[in-house]
């Protein structure tokens, strides 16, 4: 296999198994090559790396060692992104009864939450965090995809107490802006105890849902270490329950008399 | 730029924007070079693709043409990964009361569905579904996953019927093994009529859910062109209310008095 042949192989491996330690071993195995000529190609990719703005290939030194493709994406793609995705948003067809905003079909399409996943684990990376958790529905597909780009395993809270995954932790807590009390179930061996974790939801009106899940996190000894929401309703006008998150877009009007809805981006 | 770092780049666009067409011409203005070069590139990295089983290179013709990288597994990688599956589900661990099987955390794991995701997507994509559907919630991750690798939307039915997300279709169904009438529901937006659809979901038992979403699908004059679930229960030996499905594993047997659970791979 010629040089050009093997960097492409390479890439292609490197990307289709993003944060997995894999050994300069397993590669020199794979292409009947030596060590110190992987290390050289890893040099190479590592700089285009940084030049498409795709990832990091990190570098893990020692006999146990090897790389490791790091997902990401460029600030400037990411904002250009959450641009396009807030006007798409801001149209009248998204507006349904009660003020509310269409936008399931959004957070089901992979070609919106892969990219939004991709942007959450840019900004959270650094706080290491070792879980995404979030509540069903409407937020899975956002946490697993925010959980794909870092490594890590997705935990997803249910509605009610009916759960029936062994013993569980149930919790009361009050819709902030209904004030309807509600209860919110993770089984205890969903998640293991003292972990770090990143919070993801894709909606935050007054916060009692976040809330909910930060004092269930306590209950599992948990670290809260970031709270990643889509979009924070910003006609709300009442303080919030919580105050500690970071929203990639703002939900700023919406108006059916004259049809008109504004979503904007937030700035990165 | 030399050869070698514009192959390496290349690779990294678009292994990264899979199922997207890019054109050459887009390329050849990324790079600073000739649309032909960029051609030959292509060539080179359809071969290795060929090598390492990542995916395919399509390349469309024409004007409007370009290259889309089409991500799959390889049937012998596929295998072992269900084989490893199987084997850390057969575990006395994973036993719950009433002779379930516990199996959320590798639901919500994206270094478990991302290969299932790719596995069913290598499976059907013959069939050119243009919607992966599934129902809450245990099924998300696996649909979405399976959306990703096929570059089509997820679409989600709920449970219930107190959908807020404008005029919705909701259907009555008995639950296979329980005997229960249930409700689900899917939003009229959700799903444009007339669609190609794959189903996905992580467990049937009598089928019950499974022939509810294909009762429903029709109400959206959809064309269910493949049914693909993670795990059968074999254990039922009841008659199932549906028998044209594609399972990757089976659940053989479930002794809690001696602590015995069995899941094995079927074969693909």
């Amino acid at each position: 296999m010629k040089r050009t042949e093997r960097l492409i192989a390479l890439t292609e491996i490197l990307l289709s198994r993003p944060n997995e330690l894999l050994s300069l071993g397993f590669f020199a195995d794979c292409f009947d090559t030596a060590k110190s000529t992987i290390s050289e190609d890893m040099v190479a990719i590592k700089e285009t790396l940084s030049l498409t703005g795709k990832g990091r290939l990190e570098t893990v030194p020692g006999a146990a060692g090897g790389v490791k493709f790091l997902p990401s994406i460029s600030k400037k793609e990411a904002q250009g992104f959450l641009q396009k995705l807030a006007a798409s948003l801001s149209t009248s067809e998204r507006m349904l009864p009660g003020g509310f905003l269409y936008m399931a079909d959004l957070l089901y399409d992979p070609a919106v939450v892969r990219p939004l996943g991709l942007i959450f684990a840019s900004i959270f990376r650094s706080k290491n965090p070792e879980a995404v958790v979030t509540i069903e529905t409407k937020g899975i597909p956002l946490a697993l995809m925010t959980a794909d780009a870092l490594g890590i395993p997705a935990v997803v809270v249910r509605h009610g107490n009916k759960v029936t995954e062994g013993s569980s932790v149930s919790i009361n807590y009050v819709s902030g802006s209904s004030k309807r009390i509600q209860t919110m179930t993770l089984a205890r061996r969903a998640l293991g105890t003292g972990k770090k974790v990143l919070i993801i939801d894709d909606f935050i009106k007054a916060g009692g849902t976040a809330k909910g899940i930060m004092t269930l996190m306590q209950e599992f000894n948990a670290e809260v270490v970031g709270l990643g929401i889509l979009m924070e309703d910003a006609i709300w006008n009442t303080s919030r329950l919580i105050d500690q998150y970071f929203a990639l877009l703002q939900f700023v009007e919406i108006d059916p008399s004259i049809g008109k809805t504004v979503v904007k981006a937030n700035i990165l």
